[in-house]
């Protein structure tokens, strides 16, 4: 009696195997700055509320696979404002990003086949790389680069017999980049070149800074086909426990498929995608706040971590996530220390070890991811605690 | 660019695909009585609408991977109603029992692996064994032998070398059969024999009729650590659009491999999970009518099909479906008739074909499934339009 071999083999999620610890310095009284899951403490909007006091349906019942017809074509109407043309037919609605992604990965990949993406990356693709039995190729990026993607050859050097998709998350989790349209048309000419699924990873896309505009995979249109974009309303709107998301694909082949992996879920929660659909009808205006409270936190986080000494951080541009480099050699070893031997007045912080973002064995070991969800006045004390945790540690351990 | 394999070979859903013709129908002004899907018309319990009601926290946050802690231990003690002692620990929450089989599914078996499953089954399982690549390997049981297992020999010659499970419904959708203890015994001597794992489906507990019990593959404590239940509220609590579901099960790696499995999707959705709780806060009084009312429904159903010539039944002991043998050579088209073709004074009814259950090519296409999920006046009425419909058929087509 053994269990599968993707069931022994998956992985811990890396972000919350060190919950414990955390939960244990509560227990002895101590504050914790939550800095290590990208769980956002933003208020969920009031319609979105609003609309689970409202549900008053006699029977709740099933919907259909594909998702309530008013929400995909809110959605299609949401990229409409980015000028990006869809119509409710190119989007399914899924249990969250996460299942956007596993459908994606079943749409395009078979049990041994490949998919690019650049590392560090979403932890969860692991997750369900083991699940669907696929395999990951990593494409190492520096943080000493501003983790920018290399040059053409470098890339295709990872294509092999097996690849059937290129993923690209934009704005990036954990890296805080994103992508511009010359690296975007970089991979894109890898794609039509070796015959390959794009796959976009934009659920933070409204969360790009100093004015910039995101590009979507979507605005590739000689690659039009090829682009599968997952989507999630959890960090759009503050909503992340409604499991919400959405495949979105001008690929009449992929639309089938997945809708055919939809059926065999039956529906995607009722109740959330009527309040999913609330959350649109807010209109773009919504955004703007929102935006600039990150920009804001952003900036605190970035110029505290630039005040520490020993650490490499560059300057995100979107999403609300940091990775940066720390003077340890092994940041699991570190943040496991802060969270068990360190306090400052009481007060610590948990951050994530970078290592779980990362494919290839003993990359990111100096590494960790910081998420900027907490507002600014304990972004500045965590970054206290965290330079006066960094101090005592390099004393002890060098 | 080809999508994968089990995007293209998975099936679409026999019991949706004939769902544009109740459409064209209804569009043509005909009532059309659903009987071909198991979505009740009992109403939701209130406490499970004033649940969304009630729900007022600031942010709509992540909750954990394995399920509210305090759902966990109500479904516990829900079987400890039953005399099957178990804790939280042995539950993990999942988004829908959809989501539960393919846990199950992929803890136990990987890619070529096979898992044995009595047919005709419920047919959601052969998209998830597409999904995850799997092999399902059908038992054929026949109408006339009231759907029972067959023999010992007969069961072990199913089994292989890549044979990882069996996996038994029960109360069973679609054949309404409730295995007896000696049924379960007898595969659980095959499972222990051959090393295998047990998976029960028991979604339709409750739904026991004539004063019989239900004996879940939980209470054969010889092979304990062998198995693992499937579970949902969508027919206990006539909530199918909450998608909350559940993983029971004893043994410890299963349980950890689905704990990661269910990291990699992050968690069930926050505000249906507080729901599920308000349903199983109302007690076990709550299923005593609902049973009542699906038994005379059953009755109503069974009686009228015995009056039908060339039908052949058998009277279902549990769930809310029957699966019956009709005077017609090929049921998907006589199914597509009743909608495109048939109406009795402006009225027609809607079943489901039964081959869309079998696996094996050929089988069940004489049969239909029909549930009886309308009220006793709504199905008196549909079995003589079923009755007309069919005279009409055999009439034109012999």
């Amino acid at each position: 009696m053994h269990i599968s071999e993707r069931g022994r083999t998956i992985q811990a999620s890396p972000i919350r195997k060190f919950k414990p610890y955390a939960d244990e310095a509560i227990g002895r009284g101590i504050k914790v700055y939550f800095l290590n899951i990208g769980d956002p403490d933003v208020p969920t909007p009031k319609p979105v509320i609003d609309a689970f006091h409202s549900f008053n349906d006699d029977v709740l019942s099933y919907g259909p696979a594909q998702g309530f017809l008013e929400l995909r074509q809110a959605i299609a109407a949401y990229f409409g404002h980015y000028n990006i043309p869809l119509t409710a037919d190119n989007v399914i609605i899924t249990t969250g990003g996460s299942e956007a992604i596993h459908f994606a990965f079943s749409a395009v990949a078979d049990p041994g086949d490949e998919i690019i993406i650049p590392e560090p990356f979403y932890t969860n693709y692991n997750g369900y790389a083991s699940f669907a039995s696929i395999r990951i190729v990593p494409l190492t990026l520096r943080v000493e680069d501003g983790y920018r993607l290399p040059g053409r050859k470098e890339i295709e050097w990872k294509v092999s017999r097996r690849t059937k998709a290129i993923l690209l998350c934009s704005p990036n989790n954990p890296m805080g980049t994103v992508y511009t349209p010359e690296e975007l048309r970089r991979v894109a000419a890898i794609v039509k070149e070796h015959d390959l699924f794009l796959i976009g990873d934009e659920v933070y896309k409204e969360f790009v800074y100093d004015g910039a505009a995101h590009m979507s995979v979507l605005e590739l249109d000689d690659i039009g086909e090829r682009v599968i974009v997952v989507d999630s309303i959890s960090k759009r709107f503050s909503c992340c426990g409604a499991r919400i998301g959405a495949v979105i694909t001008r690929n009449a082949d992929v639309l089938q498929a997945i809708l055919r992996f939809a059926q065999a879920r039956l529906c995607p929660p009722s109740v959330e995608q009527r309040a999913a659909l609330a959350a649109y009808q807010m209109g773009m205006d919504y955004f703007k706040p929102v935006r600039k409270e990150y920009e804001r936190r952003r900036d605190v986080l970035y110029e505290g971590l630039l005040g520490i000494p020993g650490v490499v951080a560059y300057k995100p541009q979107g999403a609300f996530y940091i990775t940066v480099k720390l003077p340890v050699k092994d940041s699991d070893h570190f943040v496991v220390w802060m969270l068990s031997e360190f306090n400052l007045d009481g007060e610590t912080v948990m951050v994530a070890p970078a290592a779980g973002f990362y494919s290839t064995p003993g990359k990111g070991l100096d590494e960790v991811r910081i998420a900027y969800v907490l507002e600014v006045e304990k972004i500045k004390r965590a970054i206290k605690i965290l330079r006066a945790g960094l101090e005592k540690y390099q004393s002890l351990f060098g």
